[in-house]
């Protein structure tokens, strides 16, 4: 980790404990957000901490597993980071599907917090 | 367009123009990056408008085609728009291949330009 520029470990670590906390328990995403974070989820969208968490925790699914192919993060000129993830994942007794997000990570009072996400499954490769 | 949200309209309006670019002749997308611009293409770091066109231009095939399969769009806290495209791509003779691309987009002396751009390849599903 320590050869890696710090917005790649601050990104990556975000990318760890989002999709660790998600695949335990998502009710607990709260912490992540702000109220002006905004949520695309299959284009629908929502916006702030209460709405985004309530979307995420009532996601129609009991068990969920991510894995992660390939995980991309920058530097932006207003000091956030962009990352992308690019992954695969099992909801249940469903087959696995492809998945791809996106976050947008801002320093917020000290903490790092996700201001944008964007998610979307792969099904036009179904 | 006119019932729509303007950092949508911008946003798709950006996104169309992109491809349309790549699609013809992308040794003219200079003019959509700055120099602090960061491009990430499938894992491989570039920074600034020069080293990026460079990038871009000399991927190794001589027609492209991109079809969009979903975009979404989001106003950032900063003022941006951050974009992300899902789609297929099919470059020259080669099989159809799904790709994920983002974009961060930052209004820059009057115009919008993109300041941040990662691009993957679905390669997970093949």
């Amino acid at each position: 980790m320590g050869d890696k520029p710090i917005w790649e470990q601050i990104g990556s670590s975000f990318v760890q404990h989002y999709y660790q906390l998600f695949d335990t328990d998502r009710t607990h995403l709260g912490a992540i957000y702000i109220d002006a974070s905004c949520l695309t989820w299959e284009g629908q969208q929502f916006q702030g901490k209460a709405a985004i968490v309530e979307k995420l925790s009532s996601l129609p699914f009991q068990k969920i597993q991510h894995s992660i192919t390939a995980q991309d993060h920058q530097p932006t000129p207003d000091s956030c980071i962009l990352s992308m993830v690019v992954g695969q994942l099992k909801a249940d007794d469903d087959q696995v599907l492809g998945f791809h997000q996106t976050f947008l990570l801002k320093n917020f009072q000290g903490a790092w917090v996700c201001t944008n996400e964007i998610f979307r499954l792969a099904l036009h490769n179904v």
